[in-house]
C-alpha cells in the first residue's frame, strides 16, 4: 500500500491492522559518468515498492534528498545541511507518530545519510528522555544492500569493483527498473579510486568522474532484477520482524 | 529533461544552454474522502513531466512534503514545520545556485505551502542583502492553477464547488494521470463548508472529512487531462519568459 | 485602551471582559523621496490608536521592524531575517497566550511581512498540532488597506498611480497625523515603474528612489485623514466579529 | 534626528557628517501596581528623544520588547527568549552595518537585558572573529540610569525604597512624560521584598504586587523632568565621546 | 564528591541526602605570555575540588570551553558562541534537573562567561513561564572571585596591577595546582592597558601580548594556595546555603 | 604537549613545526555497576596524555560531554542533544581552523558519539561546499578502540563478555589510571542483555543496571595498562600518518 495513492481513511484502516511504515528515504547526487542522479532515492523506492506487491505493508513518499554535501562539485547534487535533514526527519517521524505509527523504518540508499539519519533518531527520542516519557515509538534505519542476503549476492555479482558509491549494484536496479534511461561510457581507470570523503572541491579533485572505488561497467538489468526480488523479501521478512518486536515497559 | 534521470554530465552540458530549472513543490496530506494523500506533491509533478516532453525544459525531483501542520488531524498527513521548511528549501536552492542555476521556478501544488515558500525566498535573499552583494539568482513561485489559463480553465469545468481544498480541479489530474487510483464516495454535504485555518484539531472539527468549499464529485479524467496539457503548455511559456527575463545592473 | 500605558492589574481587568487584542505590525524602510523611514508602522499604530479612542479594545506595543531585506539598498532600513520575525512573533504571541488573549489580529502596515507573518501563524499553530491538542487561540493577520472599505477610499482618491511602495495611501496618512513631517519633492518619474521584488541591491537597480508604482505627490493630509476614520471604524467592527467568533469543539 | 520620521536620503544625508546612531531600547512588563508596563522602554525612548532636541545625533526607533520571561505571570508582559532577543539584535545591528553606521549605541531601559544584550553583542562579533576580520563597527550597551551623574541623582532623590524593579525614578520619568497616565495606587508593605529571580511563577510568588525593593510611591512629575534632563546631555556627551573614539589597526 | 569518578548508583544514593551540584566552568583561552590556557576552567575546577575534599559537596565535570571569541586572534583559544554556549548549559541543566537536582551551581572562572551563562538561564527558565509551570530547579551562577572574602584577600594581594584579564591571582591559582607549568617573561609593559572588548581582531590590536591592565608577575604559589583555600571553604557555605534556600508556593 | 597547560605564544610555536592535534572526545554517562561515569571521557583523555609524553604532538582540551540521551535514565549522566552537540564540535573545529590548524583528530571514547561527529564533519564541511571553496583542514573521527591493534587485544583479553557498554576494556584502562577509583560489584547476570537503543526509560527497562552485553568483573588494571601503552603507541602513529597525508588539488 502507497501512502501517497490512498486516503486519509484507508491509512486510518490500515492503522487499524497495523502501526508499521517503511519510509524509503535517499539522496539526489552525482552518481559517476553512467548513474543516475536519483539513484540513491530511486533503489530504495524500487525495492519497497516491489515489496508492497506482495505483502500488506505501507509505504510512505521517498525522502528523495539527503546529506549529500560532497558531491556539490558535480551539477545536479542537491544536499541538505545535516541540520536542515535532522529537522526534517523529526518533522517526517512526528507527523506519523501523531497517526500513531510505531515502528518506522527508513530503508536508505545512501552511505553518506547514515550519520546523519541516526542523530536525527537520537534527536527525536532526546525529547522523551529530557521529558522522563517514553517517545512511544521505534525508529529502525536499514540500509538496503544490508537487507538479509544482499551483500552476499552483490559481492557475488561484482567479486571486484564494487566499491562505494556509483557500485555497480546500485546502478543495476535502476536499470532493471527504468530500463530506458540506461547510459554508457568507458570508465578510466575501470576501478575507480578510494580515500577519505571530506568538502566538495577536495572531493571531485580526488575522484574527478565521481566514482568511488567503482566498476559501474559490470551493472546489467538481470543482476539489477535479483537484487530488487532478493531485497524486497527481505524487506517484507524485516518489517514483519519489526512489527512484531515487543517494547519492555 | 529530468534532472534524476540524468548523469551529473547530462546536467552539465545542459547548464552550458540554460541556467534555468523547474521544481515541483506540493505537499503530502489529505484530500477528503477520495483525494489521494499525495495529490498536491503529483499535480505538479504530473504537470512539470508533461511539459519536459515537449520542450528543452529541465525538472528538478519533486518537493513532496510541506506546510501541512493544519491537516496533522487526519492519518497520513505528514508535515514539515514553516521553519524546517525555509531551511530545507534554502538548502535546494543554494545546491542549484552552486552548480550555476540562476532562474529557479517553483511549480508549487498547494495553497498553505505559499506563505513559507515567499519567506524562504526572504530568508535566501537576505544573506545577500545583508552582506550587500547580489544573490546571482533569481526564485519565482508559480502555483500551477496561477498558469496562464488554468484558473479560467477550472471556474469553466466547476462553476461551482471548486472550493479551496481537495478541489475537483486538483483530484482530476490525479484521475487523468493515475486512473488506477480512482476513489468515490458520496459526499455530505455535497459541497463541504469554508472558513479559516487554525490548528488541526480546530481544522478537523471544521471540516470533519477533509474537504474544504469542495465538490471532488465534479472531477473527472477528461477535464483533468485538459487541465493538465493547458498547464503544461503555460509552464512552458512561463519558462520561456522567465529565462529571458534580464536582471538589471 | 493602550497596553503600554496601562498597568497589569488594568489588564488583568480587561482579560475579565474581553480576550482579544491588536497588535499593530509593520517594518522600518525607505519610503522613496518622502516617505519616512517609520511609514509602515505607523500607519497601523496611527489606525489602531484611533480605534481605541471610540472603542473598548486593548492595543498591543507596535511591532515595529518587519522583514524589510529588499530595502536595505537604502540608508535607515532595519530588517529582521524571516527566521527571526517567525521566531519573535512566536514569543509575542506565546506571551500574550499566557495571559489568556484568545484573539490576537495583527494589524499589518507593510505587504512584505504578509507571507512571514503567515508563515510564524503556522509555526505557532504546529505545536499545538503535533502535540495532538487545541493551541487555545485564534490568530489573524489584517493588512489596514484590506479593511472593509478602505481599499474602495483609496482607489477612490488615487485612481492612477497608487502602486504598491511609498503609495500616497499611507503617506497621506502620516501626514495626516505627523504633519510637522510632510516632506516634498519632485518625482521623475511621476509613476515610479513597477517588477519583481528579490535581493536588495537588484531592488535599488529597479527602483533607484526606492518607490514600485507610486505617486506619492498625490497624498495629502485630507486624503490620510479620511483613510484613518474609516479604516478605525471598520477595525472596530473587525474586532467586533473576530471577538465573537465561536471555534467549534 | 528621529530615524522613523526622516527619509532614506535624510540618513543618507546625515551618514555624511556621523556613523553614529543610539537605539532605545526596553522591555515591555509589569511594574506594580502603578507602573505602565511600557516604563522600560518609554524611559530611554523619552531621555533619546529629549536628548535628540538639542544635538545632531540620530535615534533609532525603539526596540520595545526584550528579555522579562520573569514577569510572564503578570497580565501584560510580553517577553522574548534570550535567543530570539539575540538574533533580532543581530538583525537590527546587521541592518544597521550595511548603511555604514560604525557606533551603535544601545540606550537600555531594562536590568533584565544586560545579559542578553551583552550575549548578543559577542554572537555579532564572533562572526568576525571566526572569520578572521574586522567587524567594522562598536557596539555598546548603556542603561539609562548609568549616565553620568543620572545614578547619584536617584541615590539623592530616593535614598531609601528605590530598589531594583517599577523604581520610583522610572516611574518619575514616565509621570513627567505622560502625565495623563498617573495612576496611584497603595503599597503594602511600603517598600517591597528583595531576592532572586527565576521563573514567572516563582516570581510572582516572592513579589506579589511586582514590585522588588521600590517604593514607587516616591515617585514626581518634577523628579522625573529631572532625571531626564540630566539624562538627556549625559547621552548627548556619550555620544560624542563615542563617536570621537578611535579603533587601532 | 567527584561525579565523573562515581557510579550512577553513588550519585542515586548522593541524591537521597542533598538535591545540590557544582559546575565548575571557564573558558580556554590565552592568558598573556605567562599564563595558561586552561586558566579559566582550572582555578574553578581547583577550588571545587579542594572544597570537595572538606565537604559532602558534589562535584561536576568541568565545563571547559566558553565565550571567548575575543581571544580568537591568539593561537590556542577555543570559544563557543554565545548562542552553542547557551544551548549547551541549557542541556547540561536539563539532563542534571531529570535526575533530580534542584539546586545547581556555576562555579565560573571567565568574566566573559558571565552575560552568556545568565542569558542562559532566562532561557532554560522561559520554557517553565511560557508554559505557566515551576522550572522545578534555581540556577546559581558565582564567580569563584566573588566568594566571600576572595576579591579582598586578591586585592590586598595585589593592590595594584590586579587587572581584569590574565590577572596575577588567576595565575597564582594555577601556580599553586600545577607548579610544573609555572612559565616566566618579561613584561612590557609592566602593567598591560585598559579598554573595551569587542571583535578578535581588534582585541589583538589594543592588547598585543594578551593581557589588560595585569601584571601577572605579582603571582606565586604561595598567594595562589591562599586564594585556593580561601575560595573553597567560602564555596562550601555558599554551597550550604543555597542548599537550604527554600521556595516559594 | 598539552594545549590547556600551554600558552598561547607556545603554541604559536608549536604551529610553527606542525599543524595537528588531537582532541579527545567522550561522553559522561553511567557505566553499569561499577563504571565510573567519566569513563568515555576518561579513557581517551588517558590514552592521549600518555601518548603525549612519548611524541610531539598537541592535545586539546577533552570534549567532556556528548551525546548520551539513552542514559538520562540513570542518574549522573549528562547529554548533549545532538543538534547542540554537532554546534559545539562546529565551533571548537572553527576555532582551531582559526590558528591554521589542518589535521583534527578526535579521539573518542564513546560509540554513542559517532554518528554525531561525523554529522558535525559534514555540517562544518558544508560550509565550504555551499560556498565553492576549499574548507582548508580534514577532520578524522578516531574510536580508541580502532587504533591499530587494540580490538585484537581486547577482544584476546576478553574473549567473551566484552559487550557493548560499561566494557571491561574501558573499565581497566580507568582502573589503571585511577586505581583509586575501583569499584566491586556483583553482576547479575554476569554478561548482561544485548538489543536496541532508544529512548531512556526504554534503555532503563531493557538494560537495568546499564550495562549491554558485557562482563564488567574481567576488567583489572594490568589488562588496563596494555591497553593504554598500545593505544598511545598506535594513536602516535595515526597521528603522524594524518600529518603527512596530502590534501589533493
Amino acid at each position: 500500500m502507497l501512502l501517497h495513492l490512498s486516503t486519509w481513511a484507508e491509512v486510518g484502516q490500515y492503522l487499524e491492522r497495523s502501526r508499521s511504515i517503511v519510509v524509503p528515504i535517499g539522496s539526489n547526487e552525482q552518481h559517476g559518468p553512467t548513474g543516475l542522479l536519483g539513484t540513491d532515492w530511486l533503489c530504495p523506492e524500487i525495492i519497497a515498492h516491489e515489496a508492497e506487491k506482495s505483502a500488506d505493508i505501507l509505504i510512505a513518499p521517498t525522502f528523495n534528498i539527503g546529506m549529500a554535501q560532497h558531491h556539490l562539485g558535480f551539477p545536479g547534487t542537491i544536499s541538505l545541511r545535516p541540520s536542515t535533514f535532522i529537522a526534517a526527519i523529526g518533522d517526517w517521524t512526528r507527523s506519523l507518530a501523531v497517526h500513531g505509527f510505531e515502528k518506522i523504518l527508513f530503508l536508505n540508499g545512501h552511505g553518506g545519510n547514515v550519520a546523519s539519519i541516526e542523530a536525527a533518531f537520537s534527536e527525536i527520542y532526546a525529547e522523551a528522555s529530557f521529558a522522563k516519557r517514553r517517545s512511544g515509538f521505534a525508529l529502525k534505519l536499514c540500509n538496503w544492500w544490508d537487507l538479509e542476503g544482499v551483500g552476499e549476492l552483490a559481492r557475488e555479482q561484482f567479486p571486484t569493483g564494487h566499491g562505494a558509491h556509483a557500485t555497480p549494484s546500485e546502478i543495476a536496479i535502476t536499470q532493471w527498473a527504468l530500463p530506458e534511461t540506461i547510459k554508457t561510457a568507458s570508465y578510466a581507470p575501470q576501478i575507480a579510486p578510494s580515500g577519505p570523503i571530506r568538502d566538495a572541491l577536495e572531493f571531485r579533485a580526488r575522484y574527478p568522474d565521481g566514482r568511488m572505488g567503482s566498476d559501474p561497467g559490470q551493472a546489467s538489468q538481470e543482476k539489477g532484477g535479483a537484487l530488487v526480488k532478493l531485497a524486497a523479501q527481505s524487506l517484507i521478512r524485516e518489517m514483519d520482524a519489526f512489527s512484531r518486536e515487543s517494547v519492555p515497559d
